[in-house]
């Protein structure tokens, strides 16, 4: 119905798949793409080419970038030969798509009103999630921020990309990244925890096929644990999310830590964990290969217990021991991420209703954090009873000399809150740990 | 000169220089082993052989157990057919100087004064430290406890072991081995960041045996990295002391931090690190060999860089990465071994004094130990200033995708100090990330 010119720079496997679905909506859309191959599946799938982003921008209303980094967008917006900047008409709406750091897009906004004054662009933060299925269903998650007429202006486009999963995030032009970002803290720590539990639960020699099947459907779950395991069981060669992507995230997450100086035990951790994939050079390999670092000797373990010839019940104790670790991990994650939400001024409220529903959720995370939000704890299981379970699955690891790097982080933070005198309270006051000088950052309720 | 009987159960790598020792002292010493090489050798060495540790200890008037674990004291001593208690002499002295875990040595007095009526039998708990080197001439450091007239008892063979470095630990049985496992809280903490920090320094490009040359004469060094670097430079194969063994330990130090539900955040990271080499299939090896779990890829690049056609100097930026990592890390270790030494009841002074001479030590812990014990903070670098240093360290491994897990935890707690309100403090201040709910361990006095 459109027929409106939009330019789209990055057509990776997330992009083209947005792209395309743009395409399918009736915009007419120029892609530009370092990868010539890229270019041509986009063609034949409806699209145009164009050799340089200048080129791409020539006559567009939209311009979508939905690169790898923010430097590349820097260099694909501002090249001094090729670059959007010299050609892009006026009052273009431009989408900021890709995951970078939440100074990013001020960082764009300011370039554009003093270097090139280019007053007239207009700029949208809009990261999104969801995976290469729903990219090309239009049925992303996006966080959009920035001045409210742009928003409004670039509304046709995010509402292709994203249908009901459009959110509208306060806060002006880069608060859509920290709501990301912070949603990464959870993505990050849930991939990790993945490999993490399917390699116990291999190694304690559990049916993995069947133990998938019940931590799914209890509290252990995670949104990622659902959406991975099947490439491990199948062993599918598939690149669906390469290792690098998350690292990249995990980093932005553990530097902006370090901006803030806050504590970010679980984003930590798992930073580590991934940089040790990498350096075990699974970084272009499908996340789904953290195993690799779980289990260097035998990587295909979790592959091989999807056959193996034992039944693997809903209330085998050692499938417990894999679920309490989970859950563990899972509740100190969404403690640390709604703390972080908070630190870089979210509103929590919205946070946690995006979060629940997006790929970050978790059981855990639907269950426990409208508690922290609201200092209504309700949940009966204590701090004290977490550490018991979660030290109980430690202790079976350290027998195995299995390494359960999160769930042995996540262990000292409840040993913190029983320590500070809050074992007894509900599983919920592991919040209180990331109380600063200033007192809880939600306070309780009762 | 003395010509007393001794009894000698384990004669692996340690076992064997302390028994060959006590044989040099003129000790009358009848050897056990269940690996009969290590008892042929033994017979070589002057000393006599014994089929069972029940005959082993038919005329002894000193009975020393060196075997891998407390399971395997066990077996020795209360086998129902071969164990030592069935021959052992009346009012014969028993010392354990395997590493247990701290309940041991009492479960041990229980079972000797209940289940086998033998309250004559006296134990002194002798947990020691030092290498093999150290353990052949009679200088190994040993933490003694019990009661006084047992370690009295004793001393003749303590003192032929020992030498100066006899340490008598007041507190009744167990407390030496508590002592022992504070310590080992540090030996894990540095012979893990020895293979992290070292495969740093090889990953920046930096020649490793100049590197290592600077490092060990700065505020970076740590007994364990003077004692374990050369065996990565030489690439020697032998084996000084097996990753196992520290694994071990370290999950002796975990297990009790569960028990006593205190926070352990270097001592957990330390763990998963060490299962991760075990998982690697280097438990047998020397544990320098950790470094293989940094650089999966290139494991001989420590040794490769050693003879790097490239100048390392003191003042070179990438060297002061690798040195604030570590004195980083060892500043936390040795904040949170204080810590535990404070949790299980430990004299403070006399375990600072202790471990500063020990192999557990560090530059960092022989500095700020004796200002935390005081209160005294008199160092000037603040809390802010570690975590800047160590954040630049950890944002050029980011970039190498280096994984830094002790580094990165380290830095969680400095971010945790000084989201807390301890920012501009002495860095010493770390100690309070473990206050509890009664107050700080140590108060401060100014």
């Amino acid at each position: 119905m459109t027929g409106e010119e939009v330019a789209f720079v990055g057509l990776g496997a997330m992009g083209f798949g947005m792209a395309t679905n743009l395409v399918e909506h009736g915009f007419n859309v120029t892609g530009f793409d370092v990868y010539a191959p890229n270019l041509e599946r986009f063609v034949a799938g409806g699209g145009k080419s164009s050799t340089t982003p200048r080129e791409a921008v020539e006559s567009a209303k939209y311009v979508v970038f939905m690169v790898a980094t923010a430097a590349q967008i820097l260099s694909a917006m501002f090249d001094e030969e090729t670059g959007a900047i010299w050609a892009i008409p006026r009052d273009t709406v431009v989408l900021l798509c890709s995951t970078g750091p939440p100074e990013h897009a001020p960082n764009v906004r300011r370039l554009l009103d003093g270097k090139y004054q280019r007053g007239d662009v207009q700029l949208v933060d809009a990261p999104v999630s969801g995976g290469t299925i729903r990219a090309a269903a239009g049925t992303l998650t996006i966080l959009a921020s920035g001045p409210e007429m742009a928003v409004r202006n670039a509304r046709p486009v995010l509402d292709a990309m994203a249908g009901e999963k459009l959110y509208l995030i306060p806060g002006g032009l880069g608060a859509g990244t920290k709501v990301k970002m912070v949603h990464q803290v959870l993505a990050g720590v849930h991939i990790t925890m993945t490999s993490e539990a399917m390699g116990f639960a291999a190694a304690l020699g559990l049916n993995t096929s069947q133990a998938f099947e019940h931590l799914r459907k209890s509290e252990a779950d995670s949104w990622m644990f659902d959406n991975r395991v099947p490439h491990m069981l199948e062993r599918d060669p598939t690149v669906y999310s390469a290792l690098n992507i998350i690292t990249k995230d995990i980093g932005i997450v553990t530097a902006d830590g370090r901006a803030e100086k806050f504590p970010l035990f679980m984003a930590s951790a798992t930073e580590q964990v991934l940089a040790a994939g990498v350096r075990a050079a699974i970084g272009l390999e499908d996340d789904s290969n953290l195993i690799k670092v779980y289990l260097p000797k035998s990587p295909d373990l979790v592959f091989q217990q999807g056959s193996a010839a034992v039944t693997t019940t809903a209330d085998d104790p050692k499938l417990k021991l894999v679920a309490q670790a989970m859950a563990a991990v899972h509740l100190a994650a969404a403690a640390e991420a709604m703390m972080l939400g908070a630190k870089v001024g979210l509103d929590t409220k919205q946070l946690q209703e995006i979060i629940a529903t997006a790929a970050g959720t978790s059981w855990m995370f639907v269950d426990r954090t409208p508690q922290m939000v609201s200092g209504k704890w309700q949940t009966r299981r204590t701090v004290e009873d977490v550490i018991s379970e979660l030290s109980e699955a430690i202790e079976a690891a350290s027998r195995m000399k299995y390494p359960l790097h999160l769930a042995g982080t996540a262990l000292q933070l409840f040993h913190l809150a029983a320590w500070r005198g809050l074992g007894s309270e509900s599983d919920v006051a592991i919040c209180r740990v990331w109380d600063g000088a200033d007192g809880p950052v939600f306070p309780r309720e009762s």
